[in-house]
């Protein structure tokens, strides 16, 4: 499948040479066109404008937010304007349902076709292809999209017909690991100030109740105070709690501990983290212990 | 080991029951006498005092709380009083950091030994002999134990000398568990409320970034709305959040996602929930969410 | 000093009234005519567009949102488009701090005026000419609107030059309010279950530590559980405070109080209550213990 | 009336000053005597034991904490021990629910009485005998008592036949002060980040909506960020949101304002802020932003 990508900072870069890996010509567009150079030992063919990225089968998205995405689709040359009939934009960015819904009407009114594929992983999953992608969408145009979720990820899920499902998903998903995050920082915060060693707690938990990956992951980043290089940044992470935030008051949910992990992001950023680790949620509680 | 056991409650039962089965001598005691009784076919000796169940080289005690322990081994007849110099008093309940130091100083004054080895799983891994059991005390103690242990569970933590770290582990993991539950409940409720179905959204769920064992059954029960019969209740959860605060109180470390959970547990007891499964947490959250 | 008025609802109506009435020859404007037609007696001149409300010195806005008045002042046919240079616009709505940020910008751009000069009271206090005026913005410009806000108010209050500061202090000063009414939930909720008539419990709240007019006037309606109809509804709050926490993120400043309100206003509308009047949120917290 | 006067703390010395001042004999007893002999001068008999102190128709207690309370009390020489048949101990410490129950039914059984009488106000208003009286018990023990209430308050208040009740509305009272002391704290460091002067907000948050004693009291310590010496610790503070809390368990009432002030409570604790007033809650709130 002839497709575009756009959006090559780390998690789209690894998703792009995947899809080149995998045989897909793929036309590959960023801002600052060095990090598209990159690609082109992986059989990439680097374009200097969106328009360009758009002629093909298909253009995948990866973008930091949502304004980004809008210059992108909205903007004089952008997507809407450039796709021809019957492609089908694949955005893979976390985005806000709102947007979600919102691109989903731009492009029917365009006679082109969405579909939002978002994915879980950090970026050394999408390196190895490991990511889980959530997608949504018509069911014809997610058959058409899989050998691209294939190539990217270990496994795909379907959650129907509409579009922002699977972006209320992905957040609803980032949601549980920050509360994760907040948990564990508690939990630990707790323990150590009781005299418990980290590391012998760490590999109790992991071992026992929370033998899954996450909680490998990111309870070595906590118990180790490791925050920096960031995997996914303590900025990001807000973005995610607050669009969460923001779908729940749309369906009037209250959800107390995204509230409370909103906060404590915040006060990370009050105090110069925005570029942590969002694992960084438990140096907050760490913090707030007097530790 | 000759060992006597107080408390034959769902998971003292199955934990005295797999002593039994390894081999060692049990004696055991309960308050209400029938519940003893169905040991005998395992080899137990039911005895009829908490005296005489503390005729052995160690008694192990699994009752639901504070108090419970509190009369067993501080009463006119109780452990205290009856167990031999040198004997071990192996504690398995859930309570108290503060019980937890006082026994340790109670049985020392004693002349007697005191381990602390709650443990982690639910009444169908005691069955099993599937439980984690979280010991601390003195080395040569939980060396001497490591048999009980070996024959209740199917791994073992030890986490030092002082017997009470092992119970603030035990009441950091209940919290967390606790926190995993109304963060599911957050997750459930919105995706609910959006539209998408819980059944899909547990199989992706834990089947990439959750999935541990605790996610698929209480993942499970909340996307079921099936909280009852209780294997853990609501009342239990609250008292060990309870403990757990008032631990972290002791050593000034604010958890305010146990907060939370205490006051969400308050609303379920409000509602004459507390004798469901602590899982209803999540149904906390749908019903503040006028689900 | 020659005013035009658009936005004559409860609050709007009341303040262009008292203009009337204070001698300056008001010109009113409301999308609906008959309300500006009502104030005709108070010898108001009704006008049919925005343009023509702006023909006058300073023309007073009231409106429910941002949304409402990005629509009065960006339109075709807005304020900006039709204020004579120099004109002042005065904002007296409760609305983001980015967008008083952005209107001030546009009129300077547009070489006309701006000053935010949101007011504290309920629609009786709009009426009896009582509310208290925040305001802000140059000072030359200030002194020039002090003959309208002695108009509409008991007293004034002048917070620089910066006209957003005004809207920061005015949401600030409803997240006070709310966060009293949450807490005077919780307390009421506990005294009634404790057994202590809640009529005798308000008397002792307001004529001891908390006697000030909006304990008296929130709290009877808690102790009655009267919230309808709503002199100031959920919705309203809900925005409100919706707004303040928008305003604290870009500071980076936490405000858990105000997250937690926000959770139980969203718990409100939940159960369709957005129509009454936010002190039910001491409704939810009574419905969260049962009663 | 004959009156003892037990625990001579800021507090109580104020109060037992003013019992004196009325023509009250007065016969103080205090652990460390030299807080008594201070009160010779006001006409007191300074005694030396507890027992003595009961030589009266009525003995007031005034002391930190349940335990203090329950010593003196319940202790070898204590007043249940010492006070005759028919005289009343009058409670005016800040204690639990629990204690309050307990004291009614032991001083039944010795055929004493025993009337809860705890109060609102700082020291200062101790010493001007402006203090509030929140008195519970049956109808002619209060009208015995009216006579003391009178000497120390310039208020006093009858919340029905059961003492409990007094101490649930006194810790209730504590709650909301805390409540509105967390409220100012997120407040201030709103407005404070957004270049809003201090005191200029403090002026109109008390001349406006809020012009209750407290507001001012506590605001300017706030606006001054001024929390030494205290007039209510930290500890005293934490102490009462932990006993309004164990009361509304009780009543299976979630007070979750009540939680987050708990947990900043601690959080200052953990900061080494226990001596401080407590009105250093808003310094958490000011930390939390980065101030």
């Amino acid at each position: 499948m002839d497709v575009g990508f756009i959006g090559l900072g780390r998690m789209g870069h690894n998703m792009a040479r995947n899809l080149c890996k995998a045989g897909h010509p793929v036309r590959v567009y960023n801002r600052t066109r060095d990090k598209a150079l990159a690609l082109q030992q992986n059989g990439a063919t680097v374009v200097d404008s969106i328009a360009a990225a758009c002629q093909a089968d298909a253009v995948m998205t990866m973008v930091s937010d949502d304004q980004a995405l809008e210059a992108i689709v909205f903007g004089a040359e952008g997507i809407l304007k450039s796709l021809r009939t019957g492609a089908i934009h694949v955005s893979s960015s976390t985005i806000s349902v709102a947007l979600a819904e919102r691109l989903t009407q731009a492009h029917e009114a365009a006679r082109q076709s969405f579909v939002s594929a978002p994915v879980f992983g950090r970026p050394e999953a999408a390196e190895a292809a490991k990511l889980f992608v959530v997608a949504a969408g018509q069911e014809a145009l997610l058959q058409q999209c899989q050998p691209l979720f294939d190539a990217i990820g270990q496994r795909s899920f379907k959650l129907g017909d509409r579009p922002s499902k699977a972006n209320l998903v992905k957040l609803s998903g980032n949601f549980l690991l920050a509360a994760m995050l907040e948990s564990l920082g508690e939990a630990f915060a707790l323990i150590r100030k009781g005299g418990v060693d980290p590391q012998a707690y760490l590999e109790l938990l992991t071992s026992t109740l929370f033998n899954a990956p996450v909680y490998k992951t990111y309870g070595a980043m906590i118990a180790d105070e490791a925050y920096e290089p960031a995997g996914f940044t303590v900025a990001l992470g807000l973005k995610d709690i607050r669009l969460a935030l923001t779908a729940a008051e749309g369906h009037s949910v209250p959800m107390p501990v995204a509230s409370l992990v909103r906060d404590h992001f915040i006060e990370a950023v009050a105090y110069g983290g925005q570029d942590k680790d969002w694992a960084s949620l438990a140096g907050i509680c760490a913090r707030n212990a007097g530790l």
